[in-house]
């Protein structure tokens, strides 16, 4: 069954050096004339067909499932998952940690994230560029809101005994995730462990090691 | 029959984080692959086909009829009715103003407007975010500019026993016109009588009378 | 007591036409050179004085008071709140309602809102632009997300018996909130009843009362 | 005597990669920390201080002296002619020609152009990129809307026996003029004649007699 | 054969006023859904067929052909010649100049220009907009960076005995390029003598002249 | 010493939901009226006083020092390093191996790379985000470019036996450099060594030889 977006109608543009064109509400555009537009790729509904429903995503309340490895669970609300997002640029996630739970060091390499611990306690942190690499760390309570600048590697960590939970709001409509163990040691053709030998002054053998696991 | 826009080949994109990518100019393509493209949700002309006419709209010395209950007449030229403005992030309006007449409390969703008196003589004003909710207005005479910032609540009205015109440049192709009585007392389905009643501290009948009339 | 934001460092600037220059990690500037910089029309701190603290914002669990009039109460997190936010264009919001509690219509001038409800029911709705000022409304649970597209009218109201809690993410770090009742009829100086009367076909005696209750 | 600039507030950023954060009504601040503040270059007023005067600019009725060597002149009305416009990203011009008055060939370095014809006669023009060089090529009348895309060579020629004037609309708070001429042939100090010479396939003689004269 | 571009995906979208959603990797999309999509008015690969080979330009090394009247070629590497920049806001040029060959003024409408020099010695220029029109001139040797900024009028002269070589980064993946000489003396069709004449006051003849010869 | 950077006079700024304003040429400001401008965070010069050489940068042609445990060595040509690049958008960078040098793991939490081999042999690569991470990797010749879209974990590896060098364009003034080993092991302080084994799924042992080792 082929997906349908909604687009709200024409398309927010960015005019060259100059203004923003957009059209964020289905009124705007009286475009009688075609059935389907490609938005952001995506196939847009036809604006007189969209209705409600478009615009909400349900279900961000159901705890999510804990048991791996790590102790965590991020549900992504992107436009892939919620399509009256498309053009709109905002995205949101819902993060479950076990007690001891960990969202492992990570990446939106397209967003800033606003993080607000909804329960339990986090310890979070994130590492600024070169040459400082800085950490910036802090045990977060509920009601507590912490921010991760634009691109930075940046973590949470449940450290009580109970269930965590925390909702993200990311500024793009598709913010991507990259982890960093995973992409590093878990990418698909493996990276040359020569070159994460010779990155992580690690031996070739805990290379292999970590490419099996990862 | 269908209407083609003119995109000028291809298309202004924000390249994310980044750096804007845009063509603007028809011979920047090169295109010779594609006969047809959406841009912005419009089905765009193939460049090679595009003339000078794509790049003008007539007509707007024309007075419009301001018969009507507000007495003005506003015409907006937007993407729709100047496909050549696709992806240029610029529209116009001409404002027809009848003695007395009034372009009643409205925002543009997506633009800032600035103003240019032609003919007549109007008292204009925008009113700030909350909490303060200060109002800015003047009176404008011919060859007065007046700048309304983006999202905020402005109206003109006339108060001259001439005719008036105004000319009023947005920042966007598709800057969206959103008129605070239409859309909060004639929406379509009418918004729940509670809330507006509520919302505006008036009794029900009256909102019921609102809802009708508008 | 001055206030001092943190701007991370240098600052995020559209370089024009072209690509985004910015800088939002402490580390980035090696900016020996300054003491205090205006970013945004805020002081900074010197980056090497920034600290953790300068990255949260406590209490938002904490209910608010809705002991007023509408029964809601809106916590608006921005960069005034929340330094650290400075550059990084996201904003938070908490929502409390009272039962029956109306967030009455309004919008945000630079800003689409991701609304998700963290407790009770409400009613939400947002209106199109002209001409055809479609309604979209919906009733939400706990856990449901709906969005509101840039610059729209659109309002919540708790249809539950008991408190509702809503979290909004608004993708601006200063996205401004203009109810609309207030600032059409309790502007400051208030607006030409004339203007109001005229705009909402209303007997000017309406008017003056509604511009002396609001 | 120092010229204040009306900021409205707090400033327009683009936060990276993400989301605008911007101020554009002077409420929105509470900045009662400042008292002025550096935006885009230019001093701010103090919020509280800024008054209606700031967003108005007068006499663009009155007509302008054309008795020069090309029989046209230009108000650009920019933000450093009017200080209101900062942040607000839109400029205005009026042009007036005498008869067979010209608008010489000329780029706006930063903005798209929208001309509206309010008297006479217009020959317009404007050239596309390489390897093209479309010339698109149209007579303007009374009412008629041209627009001139980002920085493209464009040009206005006065062919009716009367004076004309146009409006000019610029999606750029400072959208830069540079007449080619002028910068080709009269730049401070002179461009190498050798490289002019060889780029117009002139004698340098004539290179000389160029430079003397621009 | 119809080209097929690389978009990584959905697309890089402004969304309105607000922030920056996109996507620049293969693996963000999981759509499934579509085998094409337009973006920038390019037919984009399915991104589960996009290859390694769809981020590769080869043979930007090889020295180019400089004999030609101005004895230099300029190589763009846009995205209609390397499909993989799409959206990323990017491009690259390679200049050869022969001893004494001219790069002549010209101006990128939608781009800033960053030359390294690669081999040789270059007179570079570029001159401001009006009224100033400053030419800020420099000789360049290997390994020397000159950056010419967005929109404004600039050249580069070899002024060496050897052949020189320059590397251009351009922040744009569309940046366009306008010789000065070529659009306004070699448009298609030609622009109006008598414009030319009076804007360069020049004799028509010698526009004439220029117009057969370039 | 306090250092100016060279602003070009006044600055671009993203006005809000709508258009550029900037000023990018030393002549468009006719700013009068002060002496230093902070923009980006950085003290301004006198557009008065600017000269030439704030828009150069020499010594890009001087081989690095690659005597490191890497084999390479990495110059950055960002606005701290080139004032004149500041408000443009665009930066530059230099990268030497050594025989088997490598550029380890790494991102630019604002840029998208455009990297161009100017001598040697480089095996590159990047990794895609969750779930797919899938590596896209190619050796590179002198001549090749290769782009690596924003955000995204690569690196660069020498496979040959001779020294390579690479040149990157970058499209933000400030791109910033995360290298993925140092800011996961070596920042500082060191981030909670449990979380790092439990994210990489490491000994804790080997996680505190890598932390003292980087």
């Amino acid at each position: 069954m082929k997906k349908l977006f909604t687009c709200l109608l024409t398309v927010a543009l960015l005019a060259l050096a100059s203004s923003l064109a957009s059209a964020h509400d289905p009124s705007s555009g009286g475009s009688k004339n075609f059935l389907q537009v490609f938005v952001n790729g995506k196939f847009c509904k036809n604006p007189k067909l969209t209705t409600v429903d478009d615009f909400i995503f349900m279900g961000l309340d159901v705890p999510r499932n804990t048991l791996n490895q790590l102790g965590s669970n991020v549900t992504l609300v992107n436009m892939d998952m919620f399509p009256g997002l498309n053009t709109l640029g905002i995205a949101l996630a819902r993060v479950d940690y076990a007690p001891y739970g960990l969202n492992p060091p990570h990446i939106h390499p397209r967003a800033t994230e606003l993080l607000t611990v909804i329960e339990g306690t986090l310890l979070v942190g994130f590492v600024t560029s070169n040459p400082d690499n800085r950490l910036f760390t802090k045990v977060l309570n509920k009601g507590d809101i912490f921010v991760f600048p634009m691109g930075l590697i940046h973590f949470q960590f449940n450290i009580g005994e109970t269930n965590s939970v925390a909702f993200s709001s990311l500024d793009s409509q598709n913010p991507g995730l990259i982890t960093i163990a995973n992409a590093t040691f878990g990418s698909n053709p493996p990276i040359n462990p020569y070159v994460l030998a010779k990155a992580f002054q690690l031996d070739k053998s805990v290379i292999n090691y970590l490419q099996q696991k990862i």
